[in-house]
């Protein structure tokens, strides 16, 4: 396939990693990086890239070889920058959160279905091997229903001033909750509940519940004040269960029998023997180790040659822009269940 | 001391625990064991054994040798049991919770004190080594002020057709909860949100959230559905946190230097520093491995013949009964938050 | 089948267990403990039981109900006590090590084959869940061919005066060795290393080393002054290969797919992905806990009762010690290599 | 400091990181990458780059900007590389092992003496924030005398056929071993065991033996047959023990109080409580993460200007060497003990 013309927007904090790995993509066609600060954009694709820099998005527009551009920008800024490539017939890949606000993110959408143009949403983890492994687990029937969705995300974080814990690592956890589900089973709603114990006007640790609805349950703990690091998901089923831990290489996923007894027995020796410890078998299937960000800029320019929708595209990235402002209105009334719309 | 003359009500699950304990010590001399089931009791207590046997509580009461009843009752009989035991001018020790109902454990509560009776609630945890180390560690200040309290308590269990998940296993985080917390630190209300995934009529996933009255945050994550045994409870302090693995024989506490920082920096750099691996020293005390059920019988003896409140009275019964109800009642409201009277 | 009455000859470290497991199978009936001191062989039995009591072996073997005896005194005292036991037409269990000496040894082996009686040696971790496992994954060929048998069996042990490091763990490893190799394959010398470096006349850290006979080798670390206890056995196979962690519950075996690749390409980047993290399948089978000293009683009475060799008998005792006398030269000659005279 | 004008010579597999680490240092000044294939220097120096590529080593000792020469060569060609550099007057780093034959190493490190000239052996471990944190506490005495030193060092490798485990991971080990250990102690033999169960003509499964001067003992386990990766070593000592786990990042290093007992007692159930879980505090000391090599790198280039000693020179590397010559002499008698000239 012809590679896409492709400008990066932001070369700030997540940029560099998209601009590394469209220029190494045979997929795509590095043309531009655009910055409010060209020495930064040049500093990133190297003194003698034959990538061009600017801080000039309507120049980078302006060049009829870039077909799509990613953009890694701030997200208030996100909504007016993919709205200008749409109104000039580009493709856009944004980076999560879509946008900042709910109605942005509407236009975003509408904007690009209108056009009849690409939006996709670096939901990243989607494209790791473990995400995908799940999905598949899930999807071919080896868990049976799903009972629960839970994650652990915490980590002794930088407390960043100008963003919470929700919406720093949420993103993660409802982009993966939107991936593995099977269809015919969504969240209806969220709570959440969370403290600032240090007073930095920014809630540090955090709760989201969502209901699924198909009568499961989704919860993720994220906190940027926990000692240890863990990165741990487990999802129940009616037939098996599994164990996501991404922090152990060679062994991410686990996959029990589950041994879900339902009794009635006064049968206290039984008893005492089944809340000791599982019996059922494990299997770790094998994942390979690959970059996720190369299969984000991958799909983003298959989809675009295909002319098809990519694997998390702006309805997924409003999904999940839905909860974070759900979780913010929950927040404001003590943790009230704020209903989600669903998927569209 | 003189050992203090003791019957055990109740010779099921948890009774014959008290009973070995209860023979064992030379603080207590077992008189009785009392079950429904006569031949229950005398199994328990051993063909030979000189402890008496009967099925009638009234004969146990007229026994001048029993100064004190350890009830392991359905949780139901556990008022009337014990308001008859203190009409008759006996202590009482009761197994947790409290009691069924909210007004049942207020009504013990009272005719202890009116009567100048012991009540003593059993939260065995709490006189585990590793609990009695962490009140130690918060109330000497080395945590500096408790920010948060995450309990992570799941395994594939038994489900029960007569008890929720919370009243199975949220009496043993409320109690901890309850012992560790510093004077003027309470919680001032609790939500609660929880799944009957499998339509058993009872929760079987449950996440319990508990706003401190220091701008803090507790939080418990019960499941009896998780493939994998966890017993992890974190404890985040203004100067460190404290890890306690419950299934981790010789490290079960961790205590590390708390490592946050507050910045606004955009330096990318530093950021992802920050973000990877903490670096701050970690103490693992060595903690001496008990039997939490003998120190709880003790603990029973030695209060009443020292005149004292036991370290688990009657209120602390009380507080974890009350959130237990509290609980139900956020159930019933979609998890809605329900005020806590706090500590009496 | 009729219950085989049993004697246990001493009451010390071991011998309640037995005494212990004597007592609750329906397999045997326990008459007497003997013990040099009656009063401790007393304490054990418990002060009602119908067992008797003596420090009399000559009085047991006068009981025509003691069909069979289980010693479990020091191990200089096996011999004599098993001989007269034979000598009197008596089954005999007997702790490991076998004997002290092996012509001891052998005289016992001999002594129950002229009389034709059963002679078992009470290796015990044969008779755990966890090794009965292994020996049939091994022997169904899911491992393939056997590489390496690596065991580390290292804790904060208290130093004994009287025995040395090799002595306490080293029989472990060597029973376990010897009962789940496959038929054709048996250690063929070996080797061992030691270190005294508290100077308490005792070896207190030490490595065997033991050729296989079809090229493969076995090792194991013995070791009494490490911080942290490790019970881990890895064996390699062409096929799988198997990691028995005995301290992690609920997963004590692991059974990976082998990802050996040969190769003589200088691809340096191929060579680093495979140095990194492997990349098969992994299946952690259930494994149901159970008691392995039930089992092991329950064994000596059946083989009696079916009138055939048990699972570890005489020989086997007698390899195991056949190889603890000849590390016991290898250490006084620098670590030579000592031959084995394999199985008879 | 002036820096330092540096060649390197190899850019097969370790070379890249020499050229990548000599590049970004400012001790270091990069002149040459040297390469029997020029396409594989350039490629690895890059296309733009000023630093030049060349096959002929004679053109970079002729350059007068070229103080010291980076070998990253195979190990037989080391010493006639090295030791014309040194006839050039120029300095040298070596890659490990010092060189392939004991008599080479011995004539490297007696050219750089009688030139005056720096000889240093890349031993990276030695420069790694864990290896120099143990060394420094075992020379602080925090560990008291050092008892024992056994490391773990196996994972599915790939097979070689022109070198065996113990000359790929043993170098690890014996320049750790080395490094850490006090002065005044230091192994005075070597014995050495492996298989080649795989008939693939070289060790794949080793052990190595060192006996050490103060009564204690080394060992290692180096295997590229395991199904888990395991980097751990354990460091006894009389007052406290080190374990080094490499794969644990923001815990790698554990200290733990010495725990150890000296007892004749017969007392069973002491004896039973102290061989369960050891009981004294354990610290984890913070270790940062830095890039071990950038330490190499400006070591040599430190030592050069400083006109002193490197922390790993020659005769580090000639110890290392000296010791892998033995293993292979043990292997070829098995097993038997080598005696190690000591330090010079």
């Amino acid at each position: 396939m012809k590679p896409v013309g492709i400008a990066v927007v932001g070369a700030g904090y997540w940029g560099p990693n998209l601009i590394r790995n469209f220029a190494a993509t045979e997929k795509a066609d590095l043309r531009w990086a655009c910055d409010i600060s060209v020495e930064r954009a040049r500093k990133v694709v190297g003194a003698q890239s034959s990538v061009r820099v600017t801080d000039d998005l309507a120049e980078v527009l302006r060049d009829p070889t870039v077909e799509a551009v990613a953009i890694a920008t701030p997200p208030s800024t996100h909504a007016p920058i993919a709205l200008q490539c749409f109104e000039a017939g580009r493709h856009v890949l944004v980076e999560k959160p879509l946008a900042e606000k709910l109605q942005d993110g509407v236009a975003m959408v509408e904007a690009a279905r209108d056009a009849a143009l690409t939006l996709m949403c670096d939901h990243t983890f989607c494209y790791t091997s473990s995400v995908r492994k799940i999905k598949e687990i899930i999807a071919c029937g080896d868990l049976g229903e799903v009972h629960y969705f839970d994650s652990v995300r915490i980590n002794l974080g930088l407390i960043q001033s100008d963003v919470d814990v929700f919406w720093d690592l949420g993103p993660h956890d409802l982009s993966i909750l939107d991936y593995v589900l099977p269809d015919g089973i969504e969240p209806t709603a969220i709570a959440a509940h969370a403290a600032d114990p240090m007073n930095v006007g920014q809630a540090c640790v955090g709760y989201m519940t969502l209901p699924l609805s198909n009568g499961g349950i989704a919860h993720a703990h994220l906190n940027w004040l926990s000692p240890t690091k863990i990165r741990t998901t487990i999802i129940g089923g009616s037939r098996r269960m599994l164990v996501w831990d991404d922090l152990r290489p060679g062994q991410r996923i686990q996959v029990y029998d589950s041994g879900v007894e339902i009794s009635d027995t006064d049968d206290e020796a039984r008893r005492e023997h089944l809340v000791s410890y599982r019996s059922g078998d494990m299997v770790a299937p094998a994942i390979r180790e690959t970059e996720a960000l190369r299969a984000v800029v991958d799909e983003f320019a298959s989809s675009i040659r295909e002319q098809r929708q990519p694997l998390t595209d702006g309805y997924a990235g409003l999904r999940v822009l839905e909860a974070l402002t759900a979780v913010q209105h929950s927040l404001d009334t003590q943790g009230s269940m704020q209903p989600l719309d669903g998927r569209r």
